[in-house]
């Protein structure tokens, strides 16, 4: 019942706070066989890190994985896999002074009144992005499982500050993708979006964006409808990353304005099997993968913490009053949270394909 | 495991096909003592219906609840409830034509694929718009138990065939919500709207569009991060809806174009009460309910079933071929989904109340 | 999360009540695929039916399964399968007058206190021996999965009033079991069962007694641990049938005798197979079936209902008082319990299989 | 799904192994508010461990709690609390030689089996009796929660190698039960216990016992039936502690013995309470807990790790051999599983009492 948990066969528990002793993730129910080291996991959560200096929070520590369960010489067990990142530089004095402030757009106020004001406020706590370091060390699991039915899952940046890239070609994205310091494939809208990100840094602001994530070779038949449609699993994770608003599949919102002879995918064959020649569904008819790519977005909004001053309750006090979150914050999130909804969807994928009996308990690989 | 349940502590189980002998739903975990009646459920399914020939199908089969169990004397019991309408008057034979040959944009392909041919393909079988008689009516029991706590839920139209509506004050869609044929509480372009309808019909074709869902008098604390935010929970209820591709809060995907201090809704008192300024959150944040109204708004695509002719594959023989999707279908399912979201919202509401032991288990009202 | 759902990959969930409108069940998780009929579920309703009117209730109804969904051309769709009983000869007048006179050893108490008094207490609502109509429902499309995979589950009595029946081979057990009115294999001690019945009977008085219940062919690998054990999982779901008491595996109480030389079952092959010379595990080692038989027994307690002058309180007034229990009752419901438990073991055997990997979501056959 | 969580609103899952890193777990779901020290979890596991020469392993590593997460300032916050346990002193030498020789009565077969070979066999890894610990770090916490609503939990042993103790009063139960080095309070037969043990050890062999575990001031209404009867989910919990092979509740098996007359508990007043005069049900009718004590007894195996030669099969070779298993092993584990026992206990209390809504989210204290 929690919601500390997703998926069902393939389950994530998370744990840890910002700036408690560590951030954690269990992984239940993944396959014994597989091959895992720290190394791998340790690849997708550098991808996570604070590295340019021109979006990004400074805050360098290096996050170093620790499994700590469900791995014995090299492959999983099929026993729970643990995995740990230990906190270690932090600063937690300045939220001491924004206790009973909460900052506007964050969750401050709802974490305090919910837990009745016993939640770790440090650093945001389970609320801080901290917390995606564990859905990251979960992806690297799923994304490995993934690799063996040769499922692909890439997410790139298409929109940040109102700047839209270009609709690209797979293979260009891919070939783009990570030359680009905010993950944006069209290099051009790239250089845009970096100077956006400047321009608010300097006026203590921030910027939100978009991204578009896509799986690739998905076999048709995962999703489990009538309420567990794929569309939905894949949402739900996605809403779990801090800071997201909105997510579309395929066509998305524009189907309000197209007509159904042009939003039908049409059915054709193609070296043998049954493609569309569109994919305005984004891969999922009726909730069920259908053999095309899955395509969505997920909307991400401008970071919260924001040097400007702001309005806001003294909860103590009950009275108005006026803040100004100090410390340094991501101008724009959009690029770190790249590598996390890859990991959200391989999750949600992986859970699906166990549940459709297309990855046994024995992998081997 | 199974996707034909939504919720935990209030448990939705949907049952049944288009041209089976019934559709129904088991609803588990509603609280004993609880004032039910059939005619409160038939009231929200009478809604649901196609009532109005300018858009929708002419199937004018009068779906009637019958109550089955879990409610004695007029009250819920607090043993599960099941519910179930008696499918009457439907033709079949046009599906027997198009078992093999799937319908563009609809689940004919995937549920094929998933089931091995054996589902249930007339009228879409589980796919069907028809499945939603079982949302509406555990929507129903929702909406009772939501009234005791003051909640109130709305679903409105506010996009078909690229008409967007004007924004409305709550007050003002309240009022002309019900005067509008599409549910659209703005008059005018409820009009133009109409004409769309009317005219896609005429071509043969079809037409989606946005639904816009306010929950008013939510209390502070609903939803259950790190990964069952409330934002999560409500999307993946949205997406059991057929046609829904896009889920959005509050200021959904334009975040991507807001700046921080834009999109942050700063707080104030009032009346004694921490509100906020604005609401882009759309009243969640953190995952977490912040006693703002709850602001979500659903696309759904245009129908899938249109005479127009297609391009499709016989999955019998494996070649290309053409298909006329023959019977009258919805030009545009908009108005007819407004009780459906309605109920989604309801039913995930009533779903976290309890969990944040907010529901008694005995309710008295 | 509520109760009236067991399974989770192949997930049963219950509704109805003794004397209301019908006794039900939903069966999701089932594979397509499968051939089921009415006739094959009625064939085990049947034999849970009161025939014997030496031991057992005279309420004479005939109990007609209705597949109501799920089903398809004779074979089952993927989606959820609704069973229905509709109860038709009862009468609720003797329940008004002990509605707030609970009778010692119900559920009459437990019940009206839980849901504040508005349970439906007619013929014990929800906790009536009626509802394991739902289980054995179940239970025979369970069975039928079960079936092509080779799998056997049989129950039989082993203990009635005290009467200890001797140890027979199971082939002798097959045999005989059916002869016996009371599903006692060794026939000796059947005949004195059903003495100490009749006696029990004469004096307005019940008897309880022991049922085995063995499954064969289980293939090594069922259960999850460490929580879900295959002997946990079974016993929990014994534990839904009205009046069980005791559940134990192997040996059971039995090895608090034991020494570990004499109680560790010593493994050989045979037949190229690794097999154990004993099976005082009863067929699971850590949680997880070992490919011996599963055996376990139940302990079922003599029935509550019995026409003899007893003790209670008014709940209205909270004063003392008696009760005589009028109508008439089963004096022993352990022959009609057989097909009961057989249900909940192969429920619990088809999910774990499920889970095991074993059981492909179609089946054909 | 997966077998390594327990609980559905109070959610415990078992992470390590027994020659891994660490034994840990994490529990979800547990109010904010609560005051909770490493010390107090400590004792519990102090409790646990082989302190007695007599009769238990002489592996004295200490076993330190560490938590790591959702405890701030003492309290819990609300987010799941990470317990772990390093393993700091063992050889895992021994099990290399019997990697592919399964001990008969331990789960190193089906473990293999299972996981097809990559399973941790070291100490039995997540088979061993150290994965209790996790079960007794989550106890603590568990039971923390009951005592601020006065329910207490009471594990004692009643039977030892075949030597029962004598039935004893609550109270006196509670003053012997500590003194006993076997922890039962029939301290004439506990004496005897003791002597079986010692016996047991000299013949490199084991014995099996009785545990009884007692739930004082537990309120009416946990237990949510038809499925998960209170019996069913303690049941279930119970049969997750290695070696347990027999659950029974109040009369337990006996009721085969009994009539109705004898075996119904009748109602009384007390102290103006509704009371019953015996308590053969063990303190729960109908799945419910009836506000008597609730009683279960739990039969433990003999350890089957014992130095006796014993027959098995090479599994790499698939041919016979015999095996003789080194190293010290407890000759009987009934004492040490005492703290065990109670903490499944506690933690399926905690889980249903939130589900029951007699625990709110936020619990101060």
């Amino acid at each position: 019942m929690s919601g500390d948990s997703l998926g069902e066969m393939f389950r994530v528990t998370s744990f840890g706070e910002s700036h408690g002793k560590c951030v954690g993730v269990v992984v239940e129910g993944c396959p014994a066989g597989l091959k895992i080291s720290e190394q791998m996991v340790q690849e997708e959560l550098d991808r996570r890190r604070a590295v340019q200096t021109i979006y990004s929070t400074p805050r360098m520590e290096e996050d170093k994985v620790e499994i700590v369960s469900g791995v014995f010489n090299g492959f999983t067990t099929g026993a729970p896999i643990c995995m740990i990142v230990w906190n270690r530089e932090f600063d937690s004095k300045p939220y001491d002074s924004i206790r009973f402030t909460p900052r506007p757009g964050h969750a401050d106020y709802t974490a305090y009144m919910k837990y009745g004001g016993f939640n770790d406020y440090r650093g945001g706590g389970r609320f801080s992005g901290r917390i995606t370091i564990g859905f990251v060390m979960a992806g690297a699991v799923a994304k490995k499982i993934l690799s063996i039915l040769d499922i692909e899952v890439i997410a790139y940046t298409v929109e940040i500050a109102g700047i839209r890239a270009k609709v690209k070609d797979i293979l260009e994205v891919k070939e783009n993708v990570r030359k680009s310091v905010v993950g944006c494939p069209d290099l051009e809208a790239s250089n845009m979006m970096i100077e956006a990100i400047s321009s608010a840094k300097e006026d203590g602001d921030s910027v939100g964006g978009v991204i578009e994530c896509v799986a690739l070779n998905v076999p048709v038949g995962l999703g489990e409808p009538v309420f567990k449609t794929l569309e939905g699993e894949l949402a739900r994770a996605f809403y779990a990353i801090p800071g997201v608003k909105g997510v579309e599949f395929g066509a998305g919102f524009d189907v309000a304005k197209m007509r159904g002879s042009e939003n039908n995918d049409q059915y054709i064959l193609k070296g043998g099997h049954v493609v569309t020649r569109t994919n305005n569904c984004g891969g999922v008819l009726g909730g069920i993968s259908n053999g095309m790519p899955i395509v969505c977005r997920v909307a991400v909004k401008p970071p919260s913490s924001i040097s400007r001053e702001q309005d806001t309750v003294d909860l103590a006090r009950m009275e108005e009053t006026k803040l100004k979150v100090v410390g340094r914050h991501d101008a724009c999130i959009v690029p770190r949270a790249l590598p996390v909804v890859e990991s959200m969807m391989a999750i949600v994928l992986v859970d699906n394909a166990i549940k459709a009996g297309i990855i046994p308990r024995v992998l081997r690989g």
